[in-house]
């Protein structure tokens, strides 16, 4: 697979005081890679997370949706090449058999141990494989993060990381994500998976409050091709070693940092998704305003960002806004032709129901010529705004997907 | 552009009493064609019609609402090359000078004159040219009905059209049906541009009636791409010229052989519409059944015939299954993966939750490689049954997508 002309290029990225990376071969499938993840977390460590709306969600989803309740971490555990889900009883006994294992290593209780997996879907994980991963994972040297993207990836065709800091309660803390995910993006509350690692001390219930909210205005925005997973699945874990008084509400010293922090972390990890969408040249934005609420500018902008002729239109640099009338006409939400602007770039292209007199395609042209792409629409009837982000749709996501067995 | 792999033969179709069909080149794009249909309808006939749920319907769309409130019609006037879509007041200034200008050739009323325009969006559609194609089409002779097929067709690669008969009142009478459309097809309620004739004699309202449940069954459930158009509107005209007894309602003689032969016509209309879709080399059928609601299974239907992810694994001849779990999860409707069955053909590959034991694909990917697929599932929940009907995504889409002003 040849890297996406969109990619960028992996960060420094620091340790991250509690947290101990090692990578092992599974071999869930026929490669040369290592393809399962065990990252140790010190005692005390909080988690929150957030997982598909799928209403087939693999056994791994069910199995973190439970043990998130608890609030804590020893471990995570993820497999590359398999997603174990749609696969029943036995696919439930793989987890099992996963976190019982990485429990007996760390002394601790396998509700501790989160797991996540991502591949094919329907062929139940072999349990073996993954037992004899675990156990040389146990005994490698640690890895960084590099290793450690590398290792939960599967079609991406570059390793998306990204890290942010902030002053919490006098001291510096540091936030770390991985993200793996290129087609069946369409999170809608979650996205394929991403691991965020912070040695904040923060606790549970706040934490899962300030990942719901930087999940809403990051992964819950992006598309690739509207086809949501069943594994989406994105955690956060926060160590504490950053020494910093524990956060536990809003009105604590450094939850407003810490929170910005988390957010542009979270929406730094989507855009890398994007970015690797299948087959994507390039990268779009889309701005709604004027809508009648934030939420139903939300769905008029991914009613645009998933439009197969919106996107087919900027994959071949054509300025063809009518196609973004279509989208907004077909979200179902408060429209009104007449008072309907739209531009792209900078440029207005349409204005109260029609093209705006004049109308140059030159410099739009030029823009849809780049790699980023804005499209701006106002509904010109309330203050609602929402943003959304999506890539082109080309001959190379038909090729990826009419071939591979995902 | 190349003939679908998938078109069929136009029909030998009869001329329907009281229907008088011209067409005139209105030069709407640069094309050496006729793009301006003209039909002249006798006196009394009767008229129903269901449109685009859009938000931004055309002025076309629009003034047929309007008019189809009084029930009579003596004029259909299609374009071709441009929508007038997002066109303000100089669209409907355009439609109004069209029933205007008909309406003075046949002593009628405006109101009495309908009128669809198909193409590019946002660009108004030139009165001066539709005043002079109309008064082209007014001297020209009658033509037949592949003439006039072809005269609304755009991306068309193949004419559509489709007959059905039925003994009503003892009387023989004659439906004919003409549809264009082959991508931004996710009609909601109606389709593209599609009209049916007959010389039955219908009362408006129940003719209404009918073409509503017709189109639940037929056009509401099939889908290219799932964009929905600005402009999709589906006409029926009854001429009465057959002679029947006027039917009024359920209870009257031969209303249940209308409506079932209605109902035919629609369905072999929307099965054409699919079998030009953009890029198509493969019919697909999809059948939920076990659903908790005919409404629950209507959704995931549609779910599985518009994901991009199934659509590619069909283009691509591949059993992936998975992706139709993925499809099924995503709909947002009551679904248990452990009941979950999923058949392609004739052949269970996935019961209970997980593949079948000894699941041979060898008949699967003989089934695929045909041009007919079926994919059924059952959600194991209740009584509710739908069927969706789509095509699958290939290249073919992306090359005409991204280079077409539609």
């Amino acid at each position: 697979m040849n890297t996406s002309p969109l990619a960028q290029a992996f960060p420094e990225l620091p340790a991250i005081e509690g947290v101990t990376l090692r990578v092992a071969r599974a071999r869930y499938k026929e490669w040369d890679r290592c393809d399962l993840t065990f990252a140790e977390l010190a005692p005390g460590t909080s988690v929150a997370g957030v997982t598909t709306q799928s209403r087939c969600p693999s056994p791994e989803v069910e199995w973190c949706r439970k043990a998130l309740v608890l609030g804590q971490a020893r471990a995570l555990v993820v497999n590359a090449g398999n997603s174990n889900a749609f696969t029943g009883d036995r696919g439930r006994a793989a987890v099992e058999a996963i976190a019982a294992r990485a429990a007996g290593h760390l002394g601790c209780q396998p509700s501790d141990v989160f797991v996540a997996s991502t591949g094919v879907i329907g062929v139940p994980l072999p349990i073996d494989k993954a037992e004899a991963g675990l156990d040389a994972a146990f005994t490698a040297q640690p890895c960084d993060w590099r290793a450690a993207t590398d290792a939960i990836g599967t079609t991406d065709t570059f390793p998306k990381a990204a890290v942010t800091r902030a002053i919490v309660d006098g001291k510096t803390i540091t936030l770390v994500g991985i993200i793996k995910g290129s087609g069946m993006i369409a999170p809608d509350m979650a996205t394929m998976l991403g691991f965020v690692f912070t040695d904040a001390a923060i606790e549970p219930a706040y934490l899962q409050r300030a990942l719901t909210a930087a999940n809403e205005a990051s992964f819950s925005r992006i598309t690739v091709d509207s086809d949501t997973s069943t594994s989406d699945t994105v955690l956060a874990f926060a160590t504490g070693a950053a020494g910093n008084a524990t956060i536990t509400a809003d009105e604590d010293a450094g939850a407003d940092a810490f929170r910005a922090a988390l957010s542009d972390l979270c929406l730094q990890l989507a855009h890398l998704v994007v970015r690797d969408g299948e087959g994507a040249t390039k990268f779009i934005q889309v701005d709604v305003q004027g809508a009648e609420s934030d939420r139903s500018a939300h769905r008029i902008a991914m009613s645009i960002a998933n439009s197969p002729l919106v996107k087919t239109a900027i994959a071949g640099g054509d300025a063809n806004w009518g196609r973004v009338v279509m989208a907004v006409g077909k979200a179902g939400e408060p429209a009104e032709r007449d008072r309907l602007a739209i531009r792209f770039g900078a440029t207005q292209v349409a204005r109260d129901g029609l093209a705006v007199p004049d109308y140059d395609e030159a410099p739009v042209a030029k823009h849809l010529r780049g790699q980023e792409i804005e499209i701006g629409v106002d509904i010109g009837l309330g203050d609602g705004r929402a943003t959304a982000w999506t890539c082109d749709l080309t001959h190379g996501y038909i090729s990826i997907n009419a071939d591979y067995r995902s």
